[in-house]
């Protein structure tokens, strides 16, 4: 099999080409040379949770050594993937909210967002009346803090949701406490001798996952705006072909945006600038990678050099001076890949300490003079890069970016006739819903996944709804997808939207695919999806929306899946997880869900054919909303 | 292979026959059924944490899909072993505080042990004076439920170390900090892309089982004790042996006491003794199974039916009215068997709900009742004995358990001069070590494991040890294993120890393997080796102590192991982790580890073989050890 083809990217093809000449091993030589996997492993139905196994069901040994069936090994093990994943976003979070606790008028980290933090504060019940800022900003950062901890309650933000759906998770026991419970409870409930009932080990799932969703990854995105500025629409380009032959390449990626913030501000510095022209560049180029690169992106338009699968390949462009990493989705095999070439490949978080790589630990305290160091690292190494080995692939798109909640409303706004309707809300977007110019809107998020061709399961499944009047937002790598492949350029929606999307993003001015950050930023999504139902009167899972993780691969994905899901927004999914061995686990993550949450998973492997359920479920939905938006217009809404 | 060969307990081979006649499944059926097991799964280095996988490490694949090697794989599974122990240890211990913060003078649960909160809240910088105990109690129980999810600090127990073992754990920084942050973030750290470094990996295991030793399971047996009484030596049996022909037999089995406590009491209930009379039994009996059967064994002298692979075997008998569980270690295996009698598994948890089992949700703040309605099921249940199903096994043995370190103390004072002596210490303990009539000592701990032959190791290896005068305290199965074999019976001192030992024995009137209780009781050890290091002004690691896990299965074994390491105890495991696929991470475990913490791992799966390492080693302990007595006596303490 030719490894060009298992990525739809033309500037991945091509860096594929460059490896394979220069002898560096990447992702698609493991893939090839991987062949068949543990089909246990795929099942789900191999249990290592005790030291007496593995066990593995066969039709031979229907039970593991404890008695455990195929329906309690799949369980176990799909809610501990939600428990890495709940962990994943929510320490990301933590790690946000310490970093509030550290901000100063005249420190490293400053308060960006006021009127976001008083808001929030009030939510919160924080005074605000004639405090400093930053008094404020600190006991909103210790109540944060307390959502990891908290010995009663469940999340704060809960609360947020449509009275609906809070009701729906009170009945259904999902509200989460506090969030590093959470995890803790479903790694004891999962460990040998506790839950063995599929039922509950779902249930569990779908709690754990709300802490991620409904606390952890909200508080994340909320005090991120707070800290470094809520996006706003801004125009960035997005492939390998934003590396620059003639300056300093620096590759920020990982996902977290507290070291990434301080490397923007350090890439800025003067002296460093000067010093990168010392070394003969003509100047310093950053470019993001994975979620860090969504953050920056997001707030400052950093272009963006490309996903998860083009990690090992930005490398072997021989263009990159230093690889910057924090946490999650960093393949370990940059470090062999940047011993090929000058690249130096800096791990800086005590919680991704990589083998092989150079590791200057950040700490938030010193940060802005520890980002310079790492400027520095990489500006010094121009020096080292071998012309003869540089080959910058020429693709890259124009996209808009930075499509926060906040910055959609004010595009809406351009078409509300502010003498009849009220301007700073989703009414118009719900008026589209609503009409049917607009048949739905989706969420496609997630990852890359070599199970399947890279991008291809995104690019079909987004051009194929935006076809069809559905409206994307998107997220992660899926965002990196979109950007690359022009669907996030204003004038996709002429080339690839329907006739209803291209009006609406003609009118609203905006691409038909919208960039909404990080994979934390998905709370985004779901306060976009609230709010529309809020305004509807109605639940998340009354309106035609729908999630879409076409190639996920972590277990970030399980748990956003599970929120999703737990949130009453039916959930599409490209790659079936290790869920097969349990005929059961399959129903009900299927199908029995539905009368728990009002919403369930639907997995199809085949792209085109995923994408034609999406739209013909939509499709049904309406059938549904439309006969409730007809009610509601019956009752008056009370004054 | 006769099955029988799998345990050398009698009872359970009759059992084992008998449920062959009686066409049941047990565990040695599916032992037997099950032949090899997955050489990646034994190893370690398979790796499924993310959805492109499973991958496995082979000459042709050394590297997973993102690059991580058989080092990273093999290290994130290890760490997620000990988050998941650390876990299961530490809800329970979150259990214990709620518990307390819930206890009233007046309720189901009230303060037992007012001197040791006294103690503790003095430790924790509680004001005690002229306080109600309560008020007391519940500001205690909240300083512990903060120790879950605090945003600072480390833990507060680790102070009751030796400082120079304090010192050692700053040093390595591996002070936990909040216990379930430390379960999230190594469940963040071995998230896919995050930490590849294997002693990183390593190093963060230990800091999160540190969360387990010195943070969790030390709140567990505090609270523990302060709610319910400290143990003190009591005489009870052991063995199947210990179910009866003509009462109601009921099987407390899982780990918290909380519940077990309630029942304890029900079923004591005169009504309660009433109805089982009416049903034409003599009474109720209870019998104890793994830790709970640890907890009211040590607390009430209630009898030992069994350990962890003795659970299905004890229904088989027959004559089991009900199995009552609560969390952890219990077999889902026990619906079916419980299906071929007329025995109720009912099951009392959300956190361990089992399909198949009768679940009646117990709540602490309707303790008793629900207790009572427990206990009543099984007296109903009676009536529905076959007796033509029943058979009893003979066999059980007489022990004295009981000894938490506060019952230890005063025995050891028997020998105190006290016109020369302090009393109420463990001087005479550490005399001893010091004169060499006592060589060592050695916490033999953990579970039942079907890779072995069942409690073949815990007996062989306790026996040596007591033969060379080495004392034995002991919790978890492995009491269970020493009581059913008469090593806790007071008489077992004449029988197989060396003289030293058995002169120690009969003077201090103690067995020669000691009862320290349930596995979070291994929090005693750690407090009774703390004592001795302190009396000697020594680090933990300079005295001839020795943990030993001759079967351990579960991976809270695998989180003990490692904070009993962490604290500068050599641990033996009779059993191989999952870890022979990084060559690497068996040289860290088994020696890097010493230059870090003074302790590490030996593994030896032939117990007589690792038995006589572990005489040897404490040997050659020793030498260290006396030859810095001799330094600390010629350097006068200070007054």
């Amino acid at each position: 099999m030719d490894k060009k083809m298992l990525t739809i990217d033309l500037n991945s093809q091509v860096m594929i080409d460059k490896a394979e000449k220069d002898g560096v091993e990447t992702m698609y030589d493991r893939k090839l040379a991987m062949k068949a996997q543990c089909g246990f492993g795929l099942q789900g139905n191999c249990c290592r949770i005790c030291g007496m196994g593995p066990c593995r069901i066969t039709p031979k040994t229907p039970r593991g050594l404890c008695g455990a069936d195929e329906h309690t090994i799949v369980g176990r093990n799909f809610a501990r993937m939600v428990a890495g994943g709940t962990a994943a976003h929510s320490d990301h979070a933590r790690d946000l909210a310490h970093t509030m606790a550290l901000s100063s008028r005249d420190g490293n980290y400053k308060i960006r967002e006021e009127g976001k933090l008083i808001e929030l504060a009030k939510e919160w019940d924080v005074a605000t009346e004639g405090r400093d800022i930053y008094d404020i900003a600190h006991e909103v950062a210790e109540i944060g803090l307390m959502e990891f901890g908290k010995p009663y309650g469940v999340s704060r933000l809960l609360k947020n949701a449509p009275k609906q759906r809070q009701q729906v998770w009170k009945d259904y026991e999902i509200e989460p406490r506090a969030i590093d419970r959470e995890i803790a409870t479903i790694m004891h409930s999962t460990h040998i001798g506790c839950t063995s009932d599929l039922d509950s080990l779902i249930h569990m799932s779908l709690r754990t996952s709300m802490a991620d969703g409904w606390a952890g990854s909200m508080i994340g995105t909320r005090f991120s705006d707070i800290l470094f500025g809520t996006p706003i629409p801004r125009q960035t380009e997005a492939n390998l072909g934003v590396l620059e032959q003639t300056k300093v390449n620096i590759v920020l990626h990982g996902h977290e945006p507290t070291l990434s913030e301080m490397i923007v501000l350090a890439s800025e510095d003067p002296e460093l600038v000067a010093l990168a022209k010392e070394m003969g560049a003509e100047g310093i180029n950053l470019a993001g990678m994975c979620c860090t690169g969504n953050e920056v992106t997001m707030r400052h338009g950093v272009r963006i050099a490309g996903d998860f699968h083009q990690q090992e390949l930005a490398i072997i462009t021989g263009a990159v001076e230093a690889v910057i990493v924090d946490v999650q989705c960093i393949f370990p095999a940059l470090a062999k890949v940047a011993d090929c070439y000058h690249t130096k490949f800096i791990t800086t978080s005590p919680k991704a300490k990589i083998t092989g790589s150079t590791y200057i630990e950040f700490k938030e305290e010193e940060a802005l003079a520890i980002a310079k160091e790492i400027v520095k690292e990489a500006v010094l190494n121009f020096k080292n890069r071998d012309q003869e080995k540089v080959l910058i692939p020429e693709l890259k798109s124009s996209a808009t970016v930075g499509y926060s909640v906040d910055a959609i409303i004010p595009q809406l706004d351009r078409v509300v006739n502010s003498h009849i309707d009220p301007t700073g809300t989703v009414k118009p977007l719900v008026d589209c819903l609503k009409s049917g110019v607009l048949r739905g809107a989706a969420g496609v998020v997630g990852c890359n996944n070599a199970k399947g061709v890279s991008n291809e399961a995104h690019v079909t499944i987004m051009k194929e709804l935006i076809k069809n009047d559905i409206i994307v937002v998107t997220t992660g790598c899926g965002a990196q997808a979109a950007a690359k492949f022009g669907l996030m350029d204003k004038d996709a929606a002429k080339k690839y939207a329907g006739k209803g999307l291209a009006t609406v993003c003609e009118l609203v001015d905006i691409p038909p695919v919208l960039h909404m950050g990080s994979c934390v930023d998905i709370s985004r999504i779901l306060d976009l999806v609230a709010a529309c139902a809020k305004n509807l009167d109605m639940d998340m899972s009354d309106i035609p929306v729908v999630g879409i993780a076409p190639e996920w691969m972590s277990e970030k994905a399980v748990a956003i899946g599970c929120y999703v899901v737990a949130s009453g927004i039916d959930t599409y999914l490209g790659i079936m997880p290790p869920i097969t061995g349990s005929s059961r686990a399959v129903e009900i993550l299927t199908e029995g869900l539905k009368d728990k949450v009002g919403a369930s998973f639907t997995v199809n492997e085949n792209c085109h054919e995923l994408a034609a359920t999406i739209i013909s479920d939509i499709e049904k939905k309406r059938v549904h909303f439309e006969k409730l938006v007809e009610e509601k217009m019956m009752v008056p809404a009370e004054a």
